[in-house]
C-alpha cells in the first residue's frame, strides 16, 4: 500500500528530501504535503501549490497521511511534532539530533508502545550506516568496547583549514561561515555540545538504552591556536575533536575533547567537513567508517534511507531497553598529553616544571623550548608518556602556581589512533 | 521457530562460528551438526561427540537442518554444497568469494526461484556492512559512480611492512607467511586475483545484476620492488593495491592495480591486514568503511551477521537482475603515473626520453635522477601529468626499445585520493 508523506520545513535539507521524493525516488512513498513558513518563498523547484500549507497541527493529525519527516529547526516545536505525530499513529522520520539526545527516552518509548517507527539517521548523517551496524552487533552479540568519533563537520572543517592553510582559529571560523559549514553562532558545534549529544545517541545505542546518561565532560576547540597546530605538526600529529566511549567492563568512560592524533590514522587522516567513527567490539574486531557530516545531500540521503525503511516496514532500529549506563571517571585513565607552558625565559625553568611532574610520577617523552615571540615569556612544549589524567591535573594545579608560569597552560590528550 | 544449523568446516574461521553458535549468540538458531574430516583431530573447544560427523551429503539432505554455513576451502566442493542444500530447501551462508564471484549467476537464481536466502558477508569480510548500504543505496536509486578500495589484506600487508620495515618484497612476503597473513601459494593475493573476485562481487551488487562481467585488466604487486617505495615516499605517496570501478554513465571501468596515495588520504591511510572502501554516489557524497580483512574473528562475525539476518527472516540482499554491464576500456582514461626508468649514466638520456613524452602530450610534473647501486645503469624517477593511458603505453613502448634503457620501465599509476 502506498503511503504518504508530509515534511515539514523546506530549508536546506528539507528542499533535499522534497525532491527526492518529488521525483519518485522511494518506492511506495508518495510525497502529500509540504509544511512551510512562508508559501510566497522562492524554491528551488516547483511543487503544486495545494502541496504546501503552513499549518502543522493540521498536518500532523491528517488521516491520508501515515509518514511525517520533522526538520522544523526549533528543538521545542520538534519534540512537540515528533510526539503529536506518534501519538496520531503516524511513522515518523527527524533529523534534529537535540530531541533525540535529550528526550530520547519519551519519543522512543511513545514509538514502542504504540508501534511506531522512529527515524534518526539524519541526526548522524556521516555514520548513518552504522545504525545497522550497531543494530547487528547488538543481535549478534559481540558488546562494543570502544568508540572513538569526530562527529561534529563545523570542527573538523576549522581544525583542518587551520592546519592546511596555516590560519588563526578566528579566520578559520570566518572560512566555516562564508562557505556554510557554521552557523552564525558556531558555540553548540565549536564548544563540543553537538558532539556531546551525538554521543549520548551512540551511548544508548550500543548498550540498548533509551535511558539517558548522566553528564560528562566536554571540552571544544576554541581554545586551540594555531601555534598548537604547528607544535603538533612537529611532534608529527593533527589536533582533532573526538568524541569517545570506553567500556571496558561495567562503566562507560565519556568525554569529548581535542586531541593530538597520527595524520595516517582513520580519525586523523579525516579532513574538511567529516565525519569518521572508528569502533572496537570485544572480539579485538576495529571497524571505522568516514562520510560527510553534513550538508544537504547527505543528510537528505540519511533520511531517504529511514523512509526506505518505513516503506519496507523493516523493523525500527532504536534502542529498547531502559538499564542506566553508571559513567566512569575520567580521572581514572591513562593519557599521553601535550602541554604548552608560557614560562619567563630564564635558566632553571624547566627544572622547577619537571621537579613538580617527578613528583606525580609524570614522565617526559619530549620537550621543546621555542622561540618566544612576546618579551614576556616564551612558549615551552612538552610531551609526557602516559600518565593519570588526575595526576596531571594536580601536578599542573602546582606548576600553574609557579611564579614563572605566565600565562595559561594548553593541554591536550594525545591519541596514538 | 528454532532453526537448526550445520557448519560444514571447523578450520580457523568455521571454529569461530562455531563457537558462537554454541555460545548460543544468535537467538533463534542452534548448531545442530558440524561436519569434520578428521573427527579425532583435536579442536579449540569440545563439542558433544554426536555433533561431529564427516558425512557433507547426509547434512545437506537432513530433514532436521535448515540452515547450512558453507566453509569448506575447495572451491568444487564449495559450489556443489551450496547448489545442493538451496535446492534441499535450506539456506545458506558461504564465505568463498570464487564461487560467488564466478558461479553467483547460477548461485542466486537457484536461490530466488526457491525463495532461499543466501548470505556472502563472508566474502567481504573488511566490508560487509556495505552490503546493506549497497542494497540501501539500490532501494533509494542514489546510484554509485565510483568505488575505490583495498579490498586483499595480505598484498596490504606485505606492501604496509615494506613501507614501515623497509623491507624487500620477499622478506614481507616470508613474514606474512609467518604471521598467517599468506599462503604458502601467495599467488591470488599477490597477483591480484582476490582483489578481482571482490570486485567483480561489488559489480554485481552495485548494478543489480547477477549476470557475472567480461574480463577487465589485473595487475598484481609482484613487481614492486623497496626501491619503489622510497622513490614513492619522497614524492609523498605510499603504494596500495586497489581495486576500481568507475561507473560515469553506462558503461563500467574496471580494473586492479597498484596506485601511488598520499599517506593521509582514505585508502593510503590503511595499515597492516585492513581492507577500506571509498564510495561516491551520483549526488557527490563519498563514504568510506575500513576493517580488517581476514582473521578468524572478522570472518567469523560477517557470517554471523548473515545468520542473524536468517533467524530473523530479512530479505536476502544478493542482486536480482540479469543485465550484462558493458565494460569500458581503460586505455580511454586518465592517469598521473610513476615511472622508473634504468637507464645508462650518460647524458642527453632525459631529453631522449622527454622527446617522445612530447610528442605523446605527456607531460612530466617531477624527474628526479637517483644515485645508481648497479654498474650498468641509473634509476630514473618521473612523474608526470595526467595522460590519457593508452598515449603513456604507447610511448612507452617507444622509449623501451632505446639504446639508453637497459631494464623494464616500472609503471604505477598515481590517484590522489
Amino acid at each position: 500500500m502506498m503511503k504518504n508523506v508530509a515534511v515539514i520545513g523546506f530549508g536546506n535539507v528539507g528542499a533535499g528530501v522534497i525532491e527526492l521524493l518529488w521525483q519518485g525516488r522511494v518506492a511506495g512513498l508518495a510525497l502529500k504535503k509540504v509544511v512551510v513558513k512562508h508559501p510566497e518563498k522562492p524554491r528551488p523547484f516547483e511543487l503544486p501549490p495545494a502541496m504546501l500549507t503552513t499549518e502543522i497541527s493540521k498536518v500532523i493529525s491528517a488521516p491520508d497521511i501515515q509518514v511525517i519527516v520533522e526538520l522544523v529547526g526549533d528543538a521545542k516545536v520538534a519534540a512537540e511534532v515528533v510526539l503529536t505525530a506518534l501519538k496520531n499513529g503516524k511513522d515518523v522520520v527527524t533529523a534534529n539530533k537535540l530531541i533525540i539526545a535529550e528526550k530520547g527516552d519519551s519519543i522512543f518509548t511513545t514509538a514502542a508502545k504504540l508501534g511506531r517507527f522512529v527515524g534518526f539517521r539524519g541526526t548522524f548523517v556521516g555514520c548513518h550506516s552504522l545504525i545497522h551496524e550497531l543494530n547487528e552487533a547488538r543481535l549478534s552479540a559481540s558488546r562494543i568496547k570502544r568508540i572513538s568519533a569526530i562527529l561534529n563537520g563545523t570542527s573538523n572543517y576549522i581544525l583542518s583549514t587551520m592546519t592546511k592553510e596555516a590560519k588563526s582559529f578566528d579566520e578559520a571560523l570566518s572560512e566555516a561561515q562564508r562557505q556554510g559549514y557554521a552557523e552564525q553562532d558556531p558555540s553548540q558545534d565549536i564548544d563540543g555540545i553537538d558532539t556531546a549529544y551525538k554521543l549520548r545517541i551512540l551511548l544508548g545505542l550500543i548498550n540498548d538504552t533509551r535511558r539517558p546518561p548522566g553528564n560528562f565532560p566536554i571540552e571544544g576547540i576554541g581554545g586551540i591556536t594555531l601555534q598548537d597546530i604547528r607544535y603538533a605538526d612537529e611532534l608529527g600529529y593533527r589536533i582533532k575533536l573526538v568524541g569517545v566511549i570506553e567500556q571496558p567492563e561495567k562503566a562507560a568512560f565519556v568525554r569529548v575533547h581535542p586531541v593530538l592524533i597520527p595524520p595516517d590514522s582513520l580519525l586523523g587522516s579525516v579532513e574538511g567537513n567529516n565525519n569518521a567513527i572508528e569502533i572496537e567490539d570485544e572480539l579485538g574486531v576495529t571497524s571505522g567508517w568516514v562520510a560527510p557530516g553534513a550538508g544537504r545531500y547527505p543528510t537528505s540521503v540519511a533520511i531517504i534511507k529511514d523512509l526506505v525503511d518505513i516503506a519496507q516496514e523493516r523493523k525500527p532500529l532504536f534502542p529498547q531497553g531502559d538499564a542506566l549506563i553508571p559513567l566512569g571517571d575520567i580521572g581514572e585513565l591513562q593519557n599521553r598529553y601535550y602541554l604548552r607552558f608560557s614560562v619567563v625565559d630564564q635558566s632553571g625553568v624547566l627544572a622547577q616544571i619537571c621537579n613538580v611532574f617527578w613528583q606525580y610520577n609524570a614522565s617526559l617523552a619530549t620537550v621543546m623550548q621555542k622561540e618566544g615571540r612576546s618579551r614576556d615569556f616564551v612558549p615551552v612544549v612538552m610531551t609526557t608518556y602516559p600518565v593519570k589524567e588526575r595526576d596531571l591535573w594536580q601536578s599542573l594545579t602546582e606548576i600553574n602556581q609557579l611564579e614563572i608560569i605566565k600565562a595559561p597552560t594548553q593541554v591536550i590528550r594525545i591519541y596514538e589512533r
